[in-house]
């Protein structure tokens, strides 16, 4: 833990770095991007794109998770949103999105979503939810909160569930109390998180960590993967007014990437992935995250501005909806009639001049004009940092 | 003193961190919010939450004061403030805000508020709103300005205050020249702390101080608590375009820990509590305040949002009475039709995604994230600057 | 000169600082802002307050020059500027402020600025506004460009000057090329200071100086005073956008005190006094300036809103006259209307929440709670630097 | 490679600086700006003053080349660009910028320029743009991609050309496998650049380069001048956002003066000039360009409000066409009606307070301000860096 500031006597604190504040530096022989991969591989699973969505109801709707598979990236659906709870839930947001549209203070909106959250989670409807993703022939992920993952996982393996994602805006891993799943309050029994993974027989991604060492010890849980930030999302995500905490996603992510290579070296030879989440709104960040030392990065807003998002270009984090601390709001990212496919988000080609299009081709070009071929190696480019 | 810069030849500063340089950053186990305790206690007085009010006649009728008690929370009136200068206080707030409301220059307001201060102090008015605390059972604090302390106190306590606040915007307390409270000219007579403090029969807290060396001066006078800056608040005080004097919080806070750990090796064990004023708006700086170092924090604004608030809506602290040279401004905090109940302030449940509701819950849940379980505790938890 | 940073291979810069990023730290025993001077004496000058005009036609007429004297300050004419070139300088002023009010487009009145410029300097006219400020019994004192000087400076002094302040927006000393007043285009004859000054017989104060080298030398000239910095005001001066040149104003305040200390050691107790000229616009900026290791300061856009200043709410600096390179523009301070007493500007009472009045009590009552008594001890106060 | 930030553990980035981190610090005998010389002189060709135009079509039509040239700069035409492809090429631009001013949607006026950008190159028309000015009897330079170099330089050479300028957004030399020339998709065959120039009988510029390695490889395979930078113009330009590439450009200029020294060594005096292209927009930020070590600068924006610049008051980089991956949108920088001379713009004078006319003589004054003579001298002025 290094670059100490002692901001008063006797008391220090880390230095630390977001993702706006590196850059990119090219420095070896440029290539062509049309021999640059962006492949990600996790377990058995292959995908043409290192992205996956949070695991919020604004993007997560079967569908769009299968729309997400079949153009090469990883969807997740939220085993304890909108879709596990209520039947009509395109109405359900239907309603949400008016409020949000019309009533200028965004806490109308929050208490709507709490609301729609009070109701309770209905296995079925799950199930349904999961087995129609499934059924598209696409890797079907599920998301589910530390606190509740006993309970709902084995209806979802069973309804078909391939990557169990194990998710709460902050989690730990030691003896494991898990607290918060961002929408209902904690219950009382603690997960072994260890002891619940090895009797899996699906792949679990854990997360969110902001720290070396939590990212260590979930690790060691057994996670094929660890997702690493709360899914900061400037204007959506409200976690540093309201709780005082904060992750410079530069740092966590190389943090993290330090985790992954010092349980590689104790574990022998396991390679954990470490999944970015927050802050990556443009293509630009997506490379960033990338070089900082992720695998793959999750994204929210961006995704938010397609026509198969269920938000209707308004995008909200699952911790808006806590019943008692909300923690996020309802953000607009595009009007309803400018959203564009998902395919032109992801792949491209376009006419966008701000990174917003074209996520994928433009961590392709970035990683070419550095000179790099595949995402291993490109978490080594160099990089700097304004003063 | 460490971290100095020559910022030119010869001449060196300090290098100071305010509150939002600072986030918390979670590295432990976490556990439930339900486990975590918000209780302080200082002499015999224990609060449910570390909050006081600032002092200034927007947050410190007798009713207001009475309601945070009733909270959890200590109430503090004002000595010197609209309450122990006229009958008819309601009124003269409703002229005040009248004017803040109808004219856009900020002066009329505060030519105003210089008028209403303007009128003499009535020992019999102050003992009245000091009985009014008393008689509702609630923990009841009176603040005095260090040059009416020796005059007022005595009155002060007979009405039945426990807790007295000698409070000026800056303080010093050696050979003690005291010299500003905020809203009118000295005394030519200084006061001396100790001997004062040393003849009372209830606990004082003193303050603002900035700095290490008046902290640890304050406590040697024996007061109980010692109150740390001067309740900055971003668009209502204005005390450093107006003397050019600044306090950075992160930095004084932890500043004011370090006197407070060398004041209880030198007295052999006595612990005088570190409560800090300025920059704490939502329930993330709360959380910070206390993982600088502070005992117990002062609200400003964040109470001017409740219902009961005098102020309908409106924080102004006392210094913007001045008579010649005032350092603050009336800020609209919320419209009066959207103020809320105080309870759900600081206890919640909240439906705003900014941290302004459910203060404590927001406090309670940052301690449980990070693993803590007792504000002394969290006093320790990691922080991270950004860069 | 320390603190150098390489910001790239081999090339380095030293970082600096300015006003805005210093504050006071009151660390001290408080006193009575009653027992505060804040007097200043320059040669066999003194002054209640250590004020100066900056010395433009927004502020320079011989009527607010008197008034700056009658109230404790010392107030300089330019003896270059409208009152030196036109009869009727009130109308010329009201065109200007006429185009600047109604044309949005800010080099209309640049424009008609440098024609007002372009009419000849009439020593008739000069001396007559020199003798109206002296037979009004106020320290006279007149700026002149080093080019002009010695044309000029007869005249001058025949007509009652007591200082001389020669000034451009940079000036040199060493075997003095003096490059630029600022609205004109410069002689090929060299000035050559030293000479120059020996031979007067009234104090000379000569700037604006940036550096620690061209203080001293400038000192060594045999200068009274030397003003640093060029009088940067934003929204006023555009000496970084047009010429890259900058002078962090805390940085340069304080290597120029360390001039002041190195030059009293050569010369065996010579004491050349600083004059801070730029970013004071409100109380707090002067209080800093002088802790800085300013001897006095020069203002601008804070006499600018008086009702006595010449450019009816509007400020410029004189470099905004260049005919071919302006540096400045013209800058609405005050509707004409709100315009205050200068009385008010300097010595108060206010009513201005943000620092603008009362500018000599808010620097008594900054030097009182930090425990200083007059303005020499105060160059000692203890500043911290925000990170 | 000095300052290295451990941003996170175990990874590093170098801290950089931006142009307007830095200011010019006068410290020497000024000097009259009359004596002050900006020429510049590269290969055979000599220039009064060091500026170069962006070759993007909103700046280089065949007019505004031979203008730059009669006014002592030099021209660059686009030999990719819309002169190249088509007949009208007032009237596309006419469609172009009718878009922009009226649909206030940037991707719009984004997508007509991937669709006049999809037309092929006509060699016939490059020759006769190439000729044109080559027939005016101003130097004559003409930009190509890298990857279209060898077929479409014997063309251009054959019209005319004196100077060639290789020019990709990001460039590398090694075994050059050059990428992307910023409107179009690569070829497959690399250009081994060494060779090309070589073959060549007349000097190649070429970039852009963003650190010290690949502008020293530039330099050994034989050009006379490099570019530094991807023409970085704020609301135009969006390298950042699309790629997280960055290059802060007084690094980036101080680092390519480093290899200008290094390869000044190795090749035993052989001097290439380094030209800056990146930020430059006001006359204070081409003096500061000069002073971190460049030999000339590349102007965009600052062109783009003359009159005769064929953008009719737009300015957008050839990025921008992109037909998969936009980089750029276009930018207006002054109303059609309020363009300027571009006499005025380089050479005034100025009536505008921004230092966005006379560049030249803006250049000229900081130098003479500063003490220095001439453009080579000047490289070694002192800089601040603000805090």
């Amino acid at each position: 833990m290094r670059d100490l500031v002692e901001f008063g006597m006797g008391r220090t604190a880390r230095r630390t770095y977001e993702l706006e504040d590196v850059s990119i530096v090219p420095s070896r022989r440029t290539r062509s991007s049309k021999n640059v991969s962006t492949a990600w591989q996790i377990d058995a699973y292959r995908f043409d794109s290192p992205i996956l969505n949070h695991p919020t109801d604004a993007l997560g709707s079967p569908e769009a998770a299968i729309e997400m598979g079949k153009l090469g990236a990883l969807g997740v659906i939220n085993g304890e949103g909108l879709w596990a709870r209520h039947e009509n839930v395109e109405d359900k947001i239907g309603e949400l999105v008016d409020i949000a549209t019309n009533d200028p203070d965004p806490s109308s909106a929050v208490r709507h979503l709490q609301k729609l959250h009070a109701a309770p989670i209905n296995p079925d409807l799950l199930a349904k939810a999961v087995r129609q993703v499934r059924d598209a022939g696409v890797t079907t992920a599920v998301r589910v909160s530390p606190q509740h993952a006993p309970e709902l996982t084995p209806g979802i393996i069973a309804a078909g569930a391939e990557l169990l994602v194990v998710h709460g805006t902050i989690i730990s891993a030691e003896h494991v109390v898990l607290v918060d799943r961002g929408d209902e309050e904690l219950v009382a029994e603690p997960l072994n998180l260890k002891t619940f993974i090895s009797d899996l027989d699906i792949p679990v991604i854990a997360g969110g960590v902001h720290d070396h060492r939590t990212a260590l010890h979930l690790m060691r849980t057994g996670a094929a993967g660890v997702i690493v930030g709360y899914g900061s999302a400037e204007g959506a995500t409200t976690t540093g007014e309201v709780l005082g905490i904060g992750v410079p996603m530069a740092t966590a992510i190389a943090d993290a990437a330090a985790a992954r290579r010092d349980y590689l070296d104790e574990s022998g030879g396991r390679y954990v992935h470490v999944i970015a989440d927050g802050d990556i709104h443009a293509s630009g960040d997506l490379a960033k995250a990338i070089a900082c030392g992720a695998d793959a990065a999750v994204l929210g807003t961006a995704l938010a501005a397609s026509a198969s998002a269920p938000g209707r270009g308004w995008y909200w984090p699952s911790a808006a909806a806590h019943p008692e601390m909300p923690r996020g709001a309802l953000l607009q990212v595009a009007e309803e009639a400018d959203r564009v496919a998902l395919d032109v988000i992801l792949n491209g080609p376009s006419d966008d001049p701000d990174g917003l299009l074209n996520m994928v081709g433009g961590l392709r070009r970035s990683m070419a004009k550095a000179g790099y071929s595949d995402l291993k190696e490109f978490q080594k480019v160099g990089l700097s940092i304004r003063a």
